[in-house]
């Protein structure tokens, strides 16, 4: 294969892997701008009543800023895979699509959390919740690990060493999540509170990442 | 026409389709991220029973999955037609808008089968659901054989022998969901669950391309 | 100013029209998605009823094409100016956004036509909704104008000639759906029936623009 | 670094600071056009009564065409700014990020003035109306200070004055905001009135920008 089919063929896998990018990119838009048709207003308000009832909102608020930033993070998470991830095949969008499905799930929980996080099945709603951050982060450790074994699909420039970093680093998702599942067992504001708490911990991006940006 | 001419000619034609592509992307993933939507949340649940009342709703989420999953594999094979069709004109425009107005309607028959599945009409549910597939097959294969026919709207690199491979094999598109159509009316369960298999079906892509690639 | 900063230059601006276009199929391409979340599955429906309770919903049915329609092909006469239009100032911005609101609108009397097309009222919901073809096409008319007036935005190949056909051609576009207005005081379902005429009679480009593809 | 290497690496970071104008456009593009969903139209209207039904909502289409315009303007704006910032990095994620979250949040303070704006409490609704625009113009100074200070992501041609005449400028608006909650405080339409003024006040482009431009 001659230097320039082979720049040629680079081009239009990158191409490629760009349009996997833009798709994902508009599904993880749409999903976290839908999340606010979650917040009902309250309707029928007494008379002078209705800052009591956008108080009493607060659950739906509390669930609503939790999966805006999960979302959010899981955006830009999946944005720095893709500066690793130059090929794409059949795989990769299949890991793919199993991310953005639990992605444009995360509504419906959501949704569940802002009705039932005052009720007697509060822990219910958020060990459901927390449920689904376990799969998100179990579904980015598929799409990574397909992608990154025998440097699958990576780009030349990246090293052996900083995709195992990435990838040792990734397999803890998972669990953190599992930790929120458990603290919503036993409190579930804590554990929509730990899910919150895993977000902003996420974006800090791991220092392999921070050493080649 | 000089080899200048004919390079920025071609040039124009790739930014078109990338355009009606990109439109078309959008669609699908709006499309395919408001199915979360037609989720309902239980309201009303008595104290301790929300558990009983989400896992009641696995006609709604069976009918997500499949919905989710069908969308998802529309997108992909669109996306590979499109690797081959380097030019657009108006009738590639009308072909791909009833492409995609069957794709804005998958969130409707999703919704009477997430609510009649279990009803005394749930094989009418499942049938509406099936036809919804015939059509969009159809539409696909309008879609394809408009741009294939005598080479029309292909790419220069892209072979005869290739484009009929490909017209033959999604000739059995509509079939396939015809049987589905079948299915529906014996049994409305099985009726969704094969749409569910054809999606998986056709998430392997046709020899012709696999080779391509 | 030098030929080498001329062509930046161009290239700078044909990148800011190419990020309006972006943003604006981003926009045409939600709404005519969002348009399925107005057409309503039946509730609480008898028992075998479900057949007949889908057929009822034929105005709905009838509203939602009309409206896809209508946006699909105002997408496609946007696409068209804009391989026309190579410039963007303040004025492009603020005509554009005025067409672009009236496209996020069309959701609203579809919905409002879906629900009184076979009530008392029906004239007047076929009314509101043929008004509302009357501002697009007006908002079309005067981002094309604004555009097209001396040349002002477009790119240097095009001809006078060619924009002035162009304009003339526009001009009647208010004018039919002020017929559609008119028929919908007489017959609701014929007034939708000129609307939805309308998008197909505007599938078909104007000659100008045949010859020069 | 040599030239070409410092010339790939630009390239590189421009192609990043792409993909978040990408990412934020959609977000922009899905919450303006998410906007008509809490237009509801009225249900249960008695005979000859839908005219007097859809002009009793003009408090829904007030609050829709005010954030309408604040929307579009935020994008305008958006867009200015990202012509000037070339390179990002965490904390523009971040705070472009907390941006994006008030813009989201958009589309339920339009619903509580749609359903209040007549009630009793009508002057809570349209100060907490404008409490959400003065939130969006301080994360819009945030993000801009940001990305200017000390030069940090600015493109290597924007001159420091033009940078620091723009943080001047900015600077003002929460102020302005703070003026519409004050005025809501007083009368709830005139407090949603001034909302809607600064929407087109916010429509010129700073001097400096039009002086590039």
């Amino acid at each position: 294969m001659s230097d320039e089919h082979r720049h040629g063929r680079a081009a239009a896998e990158e191409r490629e892997t760009a349009r996997i990018e833009a798709f994902s990119d508009g599904v993880f838009a749409i999903a976290i701008t839908l999340l606010i048709l979650e917040l009902k207003i309250p309707h029928d308000v007494p008379e002078g009543q209705l800052l009591a009832a956008l108080l009493h909102e607060w659950p739906a608020a509390f669930s609503f800023v939790a999966s805006f930033l999960t979302i959010g993070i899981m955006w830009v998470n999946h944005h720095r895979l893709f500066t690793l991830i130059r090929r794409s095949d059949d795989g990769l969008l299949l890991f793919n699509g199993l991310l953005l499905f639990a992605i444009t799930f995360v509504p419906f929980p959501t949704a569940v959390v802002a009705e039932y996080l005052r009720s007697a099945d509060a822990r219910l709603a958020a060990t459901f919740y927390s449920l689904t951050g376990v799969v998100i982060a179990i579904f980015f450790n598929l799409l990574w690990r397909y992608a990154a074994k025998g440097h699958r699909l990576l780009g030349d420039g990246i090293s052996q060493t900083a995709a195992e970093d990435l990838t040792r680093q990734y397999r803890f998702g998972p669990l953190f999540y599992l930790v929120a599942v458990g603290v919503s067992q036993l409190n579930a504001v804590a554990g929509i509170g730990v899910n919150l708490a895993l977000a902003v911990f996420f974006a800090f991006p791991p220092a392999v990442l921070r050493k080649k940006a």
